[in-house]
């Protein structure tokens, strides 16, 4: 619920991932030194050459929000999606001047709105530091391995950008721990709003129609990214082709997919059915109960609130998409049977042993771990800015090698903006989340477990969150200022209610995290590595590893796809929102395109399928022609590809995205931008 | 939601149930001419004899709210639990005069406060009908074979209870058709509050203390049933013995548990597991969000949403139990295994054949039908009242035979008493729970699903449910009575707009019914009954059926249980509610325990828990000695045994009661009631 990075709250901090069995066509999240050519010029009888992908990639953007986005100007400008700039804009907007609701044009540079905690990335250099981090570690288990490995990471980050106002470095470990790599990124710290269209033209249909097809969303804005107060240059974007797709032609989708968990073990998806997915669902189904109810206490709060239950209505439903492709046996069956081809080729392989058993290991002592671990960082905006204040307080007190990952010198720059940004706080919505994050907690720990005594002492949760929230001033950037300057010294002595709250917590939340370490995450990295070999020995290392927030290419088609006898055609037109309007939320028709509707060409392409394999964290992305134009920007999956977390299926997962048609005709006609026309036309 | 009994909502009318593969020690709902008694007698050294068993039985009583219950004394006077009459207290309630909140004692018969809904009832005579019911029906399928077996048991209770003033006959089925019983009962449709504890002092602890133990909660009530305004008299009651449990001693519960599904095949646990759970999770959290954000809105509301809330937690916490359980792969080996040993078992009867096949392909059909036919019935009061006054009107202008189950000649008297007892309907909560329901159903239907339409038209659910709720007249009794009294032609002449919208959706209803029947309900019938024989075949016939809501005694000990290595004690004490209280709801201490502590004996055994096997319906059954006197009154089971609709775990299922002992402390320090006193000491 925070926007704050959560730091001790993330299950593991590197993602388990492998590379994977025999594939389906257009199956994979590649890395770009790893992309299939021969695989896609053998089903298409072309393929990008290395020069094309070279150009992609400069042109790629990452937002540190957890969206993609493309330079698609020469002067910085960004294209992603609205729901990627939906807290800028909300964070921009007030009760009389609603920019949300109204839509934004900034019209010239001046204009252009600072969006807080909002960072862009290029990747500039990728190497591979293996050995390093796993020399670290060799002979290392439970705590110390995670201890060693993390120190180590720390030291290649260090190292690897010394000049941080202007570069980020970061490893992340690919195929569960079967590689390394040291992403090098430059990076742009201002990012500023240039348009936006009315929410409702992106969510038109919300809630009801989100991860469905057909969509009429123009998910689509523009950023651009400055440096010293001037927009940047970027010579090697992606060109502007606002045209319509053709039904059958090849398509590249270029993005950060956050994570994908397709080489998990049984015990693994047997966590996440039985434990983790069902917590979610009833928990994040309730606070969205809650939320609906506030909102609708005044217009306000129906203000105040929207963005909060956007993100929330999209993380549930993304739940409820997993919790049904993993109670689907059909489905379970395939990766049951993967798994068994997998132990079968690896039988008798004495380097590999048993990393399956190993896992089962670790997953049985992360049950006992894992509602404490969950439910003693709650929730709220006040709250998470506590927390990360007490523990980069803590953190940056100790050497650069013993800190929390979240807090080393390499990862420090992005979380103190994230802390320091002015950005709007509302009282009644901090407390409403910290109260049923605490209320929950209670629930799942029980009234007579220690940890829900500690969170809540003999207080309920409503009433701790309410004192907690009316007392703290952390709402004020400049308090928040002060007490990361002031450092551990500061925080210890500091009255805020809430600062002393995340005081209190912090030994215990430090204690989980060890013994997680110890018994979870320590042991996986060891296991993983000894799968991603297995992996490698059986299918070889033409593969992709699981999704981690880096960079990838996925190709793919424009193409519908057949459900219960029937076709869903490939795309839909801006004439059939006007088909689709009922008059009431939030099928009512933009305002916009109510004005406007004489005008308004509604044969254009409005948005359209593909099917390329993306998840989460892809939103925003280009959709790339074979000529390398920009066609479309990635906002969703379709509600099959809900369980593209787990495994990949060409013949019902789609890729959802607005034309670059569309939002042309947006400019120039609905929501009229005619210098950014220009822009954009520009060679 | 509704207190109305849902009549097309419910999956099906008959419950599939079936004897039992081996049992475990204590496993059991007992049918009384089926009692185990040389089992007992060999694990326990004793068991009552058929004397003992009738005498018990002639005190139980059934009410008709989905509760158990027993005479307690010579004048009608009746046992339950608080939670059961709860919404009796609440109906009686003002904003002025909150009865739930302060608890209630009549002291003298004159001021004994009527229950709206309520009827208790009292077994008198059971025959066996199958051959009737089963002679009805064959030779046919699908929706003939159950339009033919309702007109048949139609047709039997009719004949059964000539006089519906003083009786009621109801056929059941038993072993999932493989048996029918007509249950014969004098029924007293005229049941008032005698005593009723604070409600705090029922629920302390509230929703985090549901399903646990320990608990400290006098769930406990005193009912009357009067006819011709004078109590009853009863000579057959069970004997008030205030008394300490002892551990270890052999304990009888008697009631009418609800339903189960312990036999359910693999394909009725998937859909179970991947559809009817998760929905139900999902959806009732949100409501559940919903209702406690509007209740803190003002006391008022909190005051109003009550009942509602904490029969909505109750539900919800059988669901995630439901949902647990079915996640467990040890749980649902054991059902699996369960399932293998009877087709091995079977294999080669030509008789049995494949029901396994039928009932595959009776869930693979009832999966399209279940989300229509679920949500195409909308929630709240006003709404029931409206679709119960339209199948009434419509139904009772056909012949007995061919009428849904809930208007036959034998239901009408209970649901004409449901629609018309004056009782008080809370506007906003009407409105919230209906638009919940109908934003539900577009969620789940799909915008564009001809469903979604038809119960939405142009409207959105919060505009639609504000309209029909604020338009609607059906809160007055005297509206609801003219409308009853006056038939098809009033309810069609009416303008009532929740009475037009119950006539608009009734076909869609009617339709989805008969799909259901012809697909479902009428081939699991066939699959059931074959199923049955298999288990007759396999395991002889010395076994006892799936709960049905009719009579059953089960059998068990005074016994903690082992958990997380350590021992959870067998009993609560008085004293111990005042370690437990924070201050804080739902811990506060209710106000006559913190008044008279000093009075209190603490020592006083509070709650206990047993190993008889219950479930829901079982709340408020008498806990019944070797001697046959009442020592308790079943008010929950402990969190584990919410798998006990699948299946029953003897170390670690068990039931909770509140000692008689407690109630008399009550009763003679706390909520003092000297009358009842005596006359519960009375011979």
């Amino acid at each position: 619920m925070s926007r704050i990075v959560p730091v001790l709250g993330c299950a593991s901090l590197i993602a388990l991932a492998a590379a994977t069995a025999p594939l389906r066509a257009e199956e994979g999240m590649w890395t770009f030194d790893g992309f299939p050519t021969d695989r896609v010029r053998a089903e298409y009888g072309w393929a990008p050459d290395k020069a094309w992908l070279g150009r992609v990639q400069a042109a790629a953007v990452r937002l540190t929000g957890g969206c993609s986005a493309s330079f698609v100007s020469g002067q910085g400008l960004i294209l992603t999606n609205h729901h990627c700039v939906a807290s800028c804009v909300f964070d921009n907007s007030t009760g009389e001047n609603d920019l949300l609701n109204k839509g934004f044009i900034a019209g010239q540079r001046e204009n252009e709105l600072k969006c807080p905690g909002q960072q862009a990335e290029v990747v500039t250099k990728i190497s591979d530091v293996t050995d390093a981090v796993k020399g670290a570690y060799a002979g290392l288990e439970g705590e110390a391995l995670t201890k060693a490995r993390d120190a180590k990471i720390a030291e290649i980050e260090k190292a690897g950008c010394t000049d941080t106002r202007m570069t980020r470095c970061q490893v992340v470990s690919l195929f569960g721990g079967g590689q390394y790599k040291l992403y090098t990124y430059r990076k742009y710290s201002d990012v500023r709003l240039v348009w936006a269209p009315e929410d409702r033209a992106a969510t038109f249909g919300g809630d009801p129609d989100n991860f469905n097809f057909p969509r009429y969303s123009m998910d689509a804005s523009f950023l651009r990214a400055y440096e010293n107060g001037k927009p940047i240059k970027t010579p090697q974007h992606l060109k502007w082709n606002p045209r319509a797709p053709k039904e059958g032609e090849i398509t590249f989708v270029v993005g950060n997919p956050g994570s994908t968990s397709r080489l998990w073990t049984g015990s693994q998806l047997a966590f996440e059915r039985e434990l983790r997915v069902p917590t979610t669902v009833a928990t994040f189904s309730e606070l969205r109960g809650r939320l609906i109810r506030a909102m609708e206490e005044s217009p306000e709060k129906a203000r105040e609130g929207l963005d909060t239950l956007n993100g929330l209505e999209n993380s549930l439903k993304v739940y409820l998409g997993r919790m049904k492709a993993l109670g689907d046996p059909a489905f379970t069956a395939k990766l049951a049977s993967a798994e068994a081809d997998l132990k079968a080729k690896s039988a008798g392989n004495a380097a590999i042993g048993d990393p399956w058993a190993e896992i089962d290991k670790a997953m049985t002592a992360y049950r006992g771990l894992y509602l404490p671990y969950r439910f003693t960082q709650p929730g709220g905006d006040l709250y998470s800015y506590a927390e990360a204040l007490v523990l980069a307080a803590q953190e940056r007190a100790k050497p650069n090698a013993e800190r929390l990952p979240g807090f080393t010198d390499s990862a420090l720059p992005l979380t103190e903006k994230q802390i320091l940004d002015q950005r709007p706080i509302y009282p009644w919505l901090d407390e409403l989340t910290m109260s049923w994050s605490l209320s929950k907690a209670r629930e799942y720990l029980g009234v007579d477990d220690p940890d829900s005594k500690l969170l809540l002492g003999k207080e309920s949760p409503e009433a701790l969150a309410k004192r907690l929230v009316a007392g703290s001033k952390l709402a004020d950037p400049a308090v928040r200022k002060a007490l990361w300057d002031g450092g551990l010294a500061a925080v210890e002595a500091s009255d805020d209610p809430m600062i002393q709250y995340a005081l209190k917590l912090s030994d215990r939340q430090r204690a989980l995290k060890k013994a997680v370490d110890a018994a979870y995450a320590g042991p996986l990295a060891l296991a993983g590595a000894k799968l991603a070999d297995a992996r490698f020995a059986a299918y070889g290392d033409a593969n992709y590893p699981d999704a981690t927030f880096t960079l990838r290419i996925s190709y793919g088609q424009v193409k519908g796809w057949e459900e219960r006898g029937r076709t869903v055609p490939f795309q839909t037109t801006l004439g059939g929102t006007f088909d689709r309007a009922t008059g009431a939320e939030p099928f009512d028709l933009p305002s916009k395109f109510a004005v406007n509707e004489a005008k308004i060409d509604k044969a254009v392409t409005y948005d359209f399928v593909t099917t390329n394999d993306i998840i989460g964290g892809n939103s925003g992305s280009p959709v790339i022609d074979r000529a390398g134009g920009v066609i479309g920007a990635a906002f969703d999956g379709n509600i099959h590809s809900l369980g593209g977390n787990y495994g990949y299926d060409g013949t019902l997962n789609r890729t959802v995205a607005v034309s670059t048609a569309a939002v042309q005709e947006a400019l120039e006609t609905i929501y009229p931008a005619p210098a950014l026309v220009k822009e954009l036309a520009a060679k």
